[in-house]
């Protein structure tokens, strides 16, 4: 089975480069349920450490608008500002992870 | 700001164990965006790897129904029975991933 793989959305390369201090700042108010670093303290809330940027941001847009339902991330993206979530988007991608070999 | 987090939906103590060879088996067909580790190659595509495998379902299943959209993954995810819903999820969650203290 072919799947074609068009996720991203158009990458704009004009948007200033994201402050990871602002982002990690915001993020402590996402610890709770994400953890600290980025991995999940809540069972059904995703791990976001080395997340893609972009996947992150197209997120956190669609709860910010409605087009992706959630009654708690809903609540929180709404005053979100575009610079806030590509920080917050930027912060969680600099979170290195590994793969632990098997 | 106090955050309620209530994400997970009631977790059913009945379930079968997961087979993790078949949701590894099943996951082929992901990898060429989410990576054969659950490392995305793909802008847009996240990282599965370590992912919760009560969200990873709860996301597969909101796929499946239309509770969330996305062009590709509504096609991929709809034929898919709850046993392979189930296998793939614990799968991914059993990718262990370790944080890089910076």
């Amino acid at each position: 089975m072919f799947a074609l793989c068009v996720f991203g959305s158009a990458i704009s390369t004009s948007t200033p480069a994201a402050d990871l201090d602002a982002g990690k700042a915001k993020a402590m108010s996402c610890a709770m349920c994400h953890g600290a670093n980025g991995i999940s303290q809540m069972p059904g809330a995703p791990n976001l450490a080395g997340q893609q940027a972009i996947y992150v941001e197209q997120q956190l847009k669609h709860f910010r608008s409605g087009k992706r339902s959630n009654e708690i991330m809903g609540v929180i993206a709404k005053p979100l500002t575009d610079t806030e979530i590509s920080d917050l988007a930027a912060w969680y991608e600099s979170i290195k992870v590994s793969v632990v070999e098997r």
